[in-house]
C-alpha cells in the first residue's frame, strides 16, 4: 500500500469485532441500537452496521442526515439541538425518510410547527449532569413541548434523550456505571409521568464510556454510543477499550529525525490529528500514542514513544533511543488518535481500508 | 445572507488592508515578501495578493503546492522538512514551476538527487531556537549540506530558513523583537560563512507575531509570515494585530439558551473551529471571543462574553444578563477565532467574502 501523506487506516476486522461486542450485549434485551454515525462520517463503515441487523442511525447534523439518507438510510435521528435555520433541508429529507428531532424550547416548536411540511419524530433533549445542553428534568418547559407536541399533526412525541458526557471526565468503571444508573433514573421517571398519554414514548441514552462498560440495558429502550466504532487513546485512558479494540490508527511519514534529543517530525499534524490531547500535571501533553505501522495492521503503542506536540502539519514524537535508530526518514509510522471522532473527520478525503 | 449552518466569513477590506501594510513595511528594503498561504488555502484570497506585487509564496503542503500551481502560482516554497514520499508530484511540479524544498538532513539530499527529474531550489532549515525542527547554526551537517547541492545539478542552494515559532510564546513586543534579531543573525552569520562560494545565496525569516511588530527588515533577503491576512484572537493576545485586524469571524446560529446559567449553545464545534485555545490559571477555557454579527460584518467583542468549551458540533458561550435576553435561537452570532490557520482549513467548503 502507498502512503504519501497523513492517511487513517481502518481496521475492518477491528470495526466489525466492535460493532458486533456492542450489539451482542443488546440481545438479551430490547433496546434498539442506534448508533451515532459521527464518528465515522463514511457511508462504506456504516453499510458495516447492517450485517448487524441495524437499520435506525444517529447523526450530529443535517448535513450529515443528508448524506447518510443518500447512502440508503431511512430512519435518523439528530441529535442536536434543531438548527431551524436548516428547515428546507429537513423539510426535504423527510418527504423521503423518518427524522426525529431534539427539542429543547418553546421557540424552537413554534417555529417548527409553522414551517414543518411533513411529520417528525420529537426527543425532548435532557440534561442529566453533562450541563452542556437540554432541559432539567423538574424544567415546566418539559411539560409545555409535551402538550404542544400532542396538538400538532406534524410533532410526534418520541420521548426523551439524553448524553452522559459527563462519564468523559468519570474516575473509574464504577463511577461512570453510577453516572448512567442516575440518567438512567432520571429518563424512566420521565417516561413513566407521560407514558399514560403517550403508550409509545421511548427513553434515548447516548456515549461510549457506559455503553462500553455496562452489560444490562434492559430498563434504555435505546443506546446511541458512537465512539465505540473505532475506539481512541481517550477511551483507552478512561479504560472503556482495550488497545486492541482501537480500530484505527493515522500512518504518517517521517520526515527529520534529531537524534540529539530523541525526536522525530512527522508529516502529521493539526490539519490531521486534531488539537484534542491528555494533559498531565508536569506540562506533558499527549497528541497520539505511537506505533509500528505496516500494511497488514499496526503494534501496540511503542514503550517510551509520545506524539508530544502538533502544529499545523508537523507533528514532534519524543523516542526512545533504541527506536529512533531503526526510523529512517521516509518510513511511515503510525499514530493512535486522541480523540477518533474529530481525527477521522480531518481525514475524509485520505483513509484507507485494511482486513477487507 | 443566508447563512444556515458555521461559515467563514472574510472581510475582503480587512484581508487587503492586512496585506497592504505589511508589504508597505518593506518599500524601503529589498526584502521579498513571500507570504505563507497555508492561512487561507484559497485561490480567490491568494489572488488579492497579486495587486500588492506579490509573484512568490509559501505553502506547508506539496498538496498545497499543487493546488496553487493550479491557480497559476509558479515560485513555491514548501516550507515544511520534504516529505520525500511525494517525490512524483514534486517532480511533476517541476516541470512547469519553479519549487524550494527545505532539507535538513544528508538522508533526504540522497533520495532527492536521485530521484528528482527537474532542478529545485534548496533552503536549509535552521532551528534558530523554536526547537520544533531545522540544523543548528554550528551542525557539521549544514556544511555537507552545502557541499552536496554544488556538486549536483538539480540541487540548486537557495540559502537558510527559519521559522521563528517561539515568538508566540514570548512575553511582549520587546521579547519577541530581541527573538527576532537572535534569529537574524544567526541567519546572517550562516549567509556570511557561504557568501563567497554562493554569492546568490539568501535568508528567508517567518512567523507573523515578528514581522507584524518589527518595521525593519533589512538584512532580510525574505519573510513569510502568514497569519497575518486573517489574525486572530491569539495574535490580539500576543499584541501583534489590534481586534480590527482580525479579517475572519465565523457565522454561527443559535440553537438553544439555558437562562439559569447564562449560557447559550450554537451550532459551531471542534469541527468548525478546531480546538486551539487560551487557557488561564482557573481552569479557564477561551474558544473564542463573541461579537454580534450582521450582514457587513461584525462588532468589537462583546463583554463577558466567551466561547468557554466546545464539542464535535456544539459551542457553549457564557453571556452576560443584558445580552442574552436579546438574542433568540435561530440567529446568527460571530466567533471571532482562537487560530485561523486551523480554523479556516475545517471551513474550506463553508466561507464567504463580504465586503468585495
Amino acid at each position: 500500500m502507498n502512503i504519501n501523506k497523513p492517511t487513517l487506516i481502518i481496521d475492518k476486522k477491528k470495526v466489525c469485532d466492535n460493532i458486533k461486542r456492542m450489539q451482542s450485549k443488546l440481545n438479551a434485551s430490547e433496546t434498539v441500537f442506534r448508533p451515532h454515525f459521527k464518528t465515522h462520517q463514511l457511508p462504506e463503515i456504516g453499510s458495516l452496521f447492517r450485517n448487524y441487523g441495524i437499520d435506525k442511525i444517529t447523526v450530529s447534523s443535517v448535513s450529515m442526515a443528508k448524506m447518510f439518507a443518500n447512502a440508503g438510510w431511512n430512519d435518523i435521528t439528530i441529535a442536536f439541538p434543531v438548527n431551524i435555520r436548516e428547515i428546507d433541508d429537513i423539510n426535504s429529507l423527510t418527504e423521503n425518510i423518518k427524522i426525529n428531532l431534539l427539542v429543547e424550547s418553546i421557540e424552537s416548536l413554534d417555529f417548527l410547527s409553522r414551517h414543518l411540511i411533513n411529520p417528525v419524530g420529537i426527543f425532548i433533549k435532557i440534561d442529566t449532569g453533562y450541563n452542556r445542553t437540554g432541559l432539567v428534568h423538574d424544567d415546566p418547559v418539559i411539560e409545555k413541548i409535551v402538550d404542544y407536541c400532542s396538538k400538532c399533526r406534524q410533532l410526534s412525541l418520541h420521548g426523551f434523550l439524553t448524553h452522559a458526557g459527563h462519564t468523559y471526565s468519570a474516575k473509574g468503571s464504577a463511577e461512570i456505571l453510577k453516572i448512567m444508573e442516575t440518567c438512567k433514573n432520571i429518563l424512566k421517571d420521565l417516561k413513566q409521568k407521560f407514558i399514560i398519554d403517550f403508550p409509545d414514548i421511548s427513553i434515548s441514552y447516548g456515549d461510549t464510556p457506559s455503553c462500553q462498560i455496562a452489560d444490562d440495558f434492559k430498563d434504555l429502550d435505546e443506546i446511541r454510543p458512537g465512539n465505540f466504532v473505532y475506539n481512541d487513546v481517550m477511551q483507552y485512558h478512561i479504560g472503556s477499550c482495550s488497545l486492541d479494540d482501537i480500530a484505527v490508527t493515522v500512518a504518517c511519514p517521517v520526515v527529520a529525525k534529531h537524534l540529539s534529543r530523541n525526536e522525530m517530525v512527522i508529516y502529521g499534524g493539526a490539519v490531521h490529528l486534531s488539537k484534542d490531547r491528555i494533559t498531565a500535571d508536569n506540562d506533558f501533553n499527549l497528541y497520539g500514542y505511537v506505533v509500528s505501522y505496516n500494511d497488514g495492521g499496526w503494534s501496540n503503542p511503542i514503550p517510551g514513544a509520545y506524539l508530544t506536540s502538533i502544529s499545523q502539519e508537523h507533528g514532534v514524537i519524543k523516542l526512545p533511543d533504541s527506536y529512533i535508530e531503526e526510523i529512517a526518514i521516509g518510513d511511515i509510522i503510525g499514530i493512535l488518535p486522541i480523540h477518533s471522532c474529530l481525527t477521522s473527520n480531518l481525514l475524509l478525503n485520505s483513509y484507507k481500508i485494511i482486513n477487507q
